[in-house]
């Protein structure tokens, strides 16, 4: 990395973080319209954050840097670095007591669209620092969608590449496709989340609440108005299906939707890893309703509908709760800890191991085993009718391990911060996954990560950005390579 | 797989449950000795199981089978579940109270080393009884050894193969060397256990506690002749050290030991997996020795000879407790977990993911980290001075990455049979390891596994013989391609 590469970086960043000075202005207004005093909060912040983006994005103008696979690595883990202290400001601001562990956890959070709160009594919060909440989500969403778009694959990091397979028209024209592109995922991203709102509001939910919410269903984060969460919804299945089905629509490849939306044609619909995600989500949401029918009595359709909301909420990495479903035994429980691993689809705004990865490391497996029986025979890899190269396959099974140590440093780490084994453990879990919610009395579905020291909550937020931006674009900055010049 | 090669693998079978039923002669002439009427159970089952497998073993003799691959991993399965169950025969004849299932989990839990129990009231149980877990342990780890030295490496399954090292001297005349290994690994074993039992003596330990837990101590095995385990032993440093320097001989490559023995050289030292292995036990050692004596004000040495003891029982997986280390808070318990993976050296009695795994996981994450960045660097992945091929690289990410399916999925197996998630999580783990106790208030190291019921202990069977032939070596006979002719 050389100078000129880090202005050209640090320049980008100075104008999303302009953007996210301006978005600040939400949250000023509608505190303002409530008249909650904390209006003047966001509009200093707004202010605040502004001038002082503004000030270094003018001082780091020149010319357009040289776009390297280091320098997009480089960008992408301060954008999401920058962004996360800047939405951090409002917190520390606010009328709340928040420390700055605090508020930059609930930053990163938000802006990593984990979904993880550490505070208390959001039901009596000032609408504008909710409202701010459910932004960071989908603002977080937005730029995750564009990293799996027009990033990772490019840095053969993470995701399947769509653009790969329509290369014929797409490549062509690149930078006009990419317009189009960025144009129509904004488009079909705000779309989806006012579809979702007026639908919320038509099952019962009030309007502040339907939106916030939808911001925080689409980009699969979790955060909610209230400290229960969607508990208060447990008898309106209107609104509890609302959520199911446009989680699931959260947890699809993107590119998918930007697809049907520009070209009119569903095939990729045919991907593989929607089938494995649709196939887990059906096995876990059928499996868990038979056994709450069975054990506790529950009525089918209750029993089917909470099931469905809380996987759905697990797999797609959301994090809603619509019951404690650390009371519903130990199968129930162990299912919840295995379905924080897996995630939605590459392209999506879920984190997670993800779908792709699995069936890409099955395909290895049966092929290594194949390859033990018979030394010498050669079988590509496939994905679907595709040929997965080496680069991706390694890159594939080096996140598969080294979420597994770094889960590992991660559960030490808290320990020696005081946490029990399985609020460590799951702790960490949800943090690199982006779940949002762990397991144990303290950070479980009914609970949340006020209580934690401010020690662990920093090693949560690092966690959190980790799990984000695919572990290995951050651990790319700490490998001397990238360093030299 | 043909049907000639099924029947010569039954015949090997059969010939080595030959040998273990003449090995029950041994607690057979204990319990005579004791004036135990259990030396009854042993005769009945020696000449019971000896002359089964020796009608088996006649009826199935025949022309030598071709060695295929596939004849090898068939043979080490079928080896080790028949040593199991001819194992599990005193078990389920015994006078203590023991179902099918108690019995199959202590005979596998001895064959593979493990050391978990269901047997409550150890210090009270018949002589016989008692010397049978430990013979099974040791047999286990001799047979262990023999297929880390002589098959896994050939199987591209597992293992730093130091004979390749050593090629020029030996390749010349295998059959011969092959010999001399053979009678100098069972030699030098058989050797330690000697001098273990006898420094364990000579520390204050009795007689027959002193030979059962030498054979469990070099088996890294962890069974012990008492419910508490070492416990009754905190306040003999002498006995407590021993343990810790033999447990930890036991997580050496016993190639080494071989090879010292052999030749007289201690070349091989310098492998870099045992620079880990020491590494990780002297960090944790020191780390929690200084935690014990800051937090529960423990005089130093005191802290360190715990420390020491348990860690290095944990890390070379035999599972012996000095201390019930589950209240030494959440940062010991949380390292605890984590050392759980860790496993000894290749080659060694141990389970888990092991050193040199990790060593070569670190070298291909820093390799693919390097690509990322510059996509064309090609560079060799080495370890020490030489060079992994790509189908060991595999094998070892591969390794890595089923684990964790494996570990998932049978937590969530363990959770259906009803049990909590610290004990469905550790459960499934150290059986996977093969490292004995787990965490939490029932199997944690003040407990054991006689609590659980069968269809849990079945579970943790399979998975204890699954780790215990590295993963792949049980997940080839699931594949199509295995058994196709």
């Amino acid at each position: 990395m050389n100078r000129a590469a880090v202005r050209a970086a640090v320049h980008i960043a100075a104008v999303f973080a302009i953007y996210l000075s301006l978005a600040m202005l939400f949250p000023a207004a509608i505190d303002l319209y409530f008249g909650n005093p904390d209006w003047r909060v966001f509009a200093f912040s707004a202010l605040f954050m502004g001038a002082f983006s503004l000030a270094v994005a003018m001082s780091t103008q020149g010319r357009p840097p040289q776009v390297t696979t280091r320098f997009a690595f480089f960008l992408v883990n301060l954008l999401w670095f920058t962004l996360a202290i800047a939405g951090a400001v409002p917190f520390v601001a606010a009328s709340i007591d928040m420390s700055i562990a605090d508020a930059f956890f609930e930053s990163v959070s938000g802006i990593t669209t984990t979904g993880s709160t550490v505070i208390n009594g959001l039901d009596t919060a000032p609408p504008g620092l909710l409202l701010w909440r459910s932004l960071l989500t989908f603002m977080g969403g937005l730029g995750v969608i564009a990293l799996g778009l027009f990033f990772l694959p490019y840095l053969n990091v993470g995701g399947v590449n769509y653009f790969k397979i329509e290369s014929s028209d797409i490549e062509d024209r690149p930078f006009e496709r990419f317009q189009t592109f960025t144009i129509s995922m904004i488009a079909i991203y705000t779309g989806l989340v006012v579809t979702c709102a007026i639908l919320y509001t038509a099952a019962g939910m009030n309007g502040f609440d339907a939106v916030n919410h939808a911001m925080s269903t689409l980009a699969t984060g979790g955060m909610s108005t209230h400290d229960t969460s969607f508990v208060r919804y447990t008898d309106m299945p209107g609104i509890l299906w609302t959520a199911i089905v446009f989680m699931f629509i959260g947890g699809l490849p993107f590119s998918i939707l930007i697809l049907f939306a520009v070209r009119g044609r569903l095939d990729a619909l045919r991907d593989p890893q929607i089938r494995l995600f649709a196939g887990y989500c059906i096995v876990f949401t059928v499996a868990i309703a038979i056994y709450l029918r069975v054990h506790f009595d529950m009525p089918f359709f209750q029993a089917l509908t909470q099931s469905a909301f809380n996987f759905v909420s697990i797999i797609t990495t959301t994090g809603f709760a619509s019951d404690d479903y650390a009371t519903w035994g130990p199968f129930a429980v162990a299912c919840i800890f295995v379905a924080t691993f897996l995630g939605g689809c590459s392209g999506s705004t879920t984190g997670g191991i993800k779908a792709y990865r699995f069936l890409i490391l099955f395909e290895l497996l049966s092929n290594g085993l194949r390859r033990l029986i018979y030394p010498n025979s050669v079988q590509p890899v496939r994905y679907g009718d595709r040929t997965i190269d080496p680069d991706m396959q390694r890159a594939i099974v080096l996140f598969i391990s080294s979420f597994l140590v770094i889960w590992a440093i991660g559960t030490i780490l808290l320990g020696a911060t005081g946490l029990d084994l399985i609020t460590a453990t799951t702790g960490a879990l949800t943090a690199m996954t982006n779940v949002g919610p762990g397991l144990g009395p303290i950070i479980g579905p009914a609970g949340n990560f006020s209580s934690l020291p401010d020690s662990s909550k920093w090693i949560l937020s690092f966690l959190m950005l980790l799990g984000r931006l695919e572990i290995l674009a951050v651990l790319v900055l700490f490998t001397p390579a990238f360093w030299t010049r």
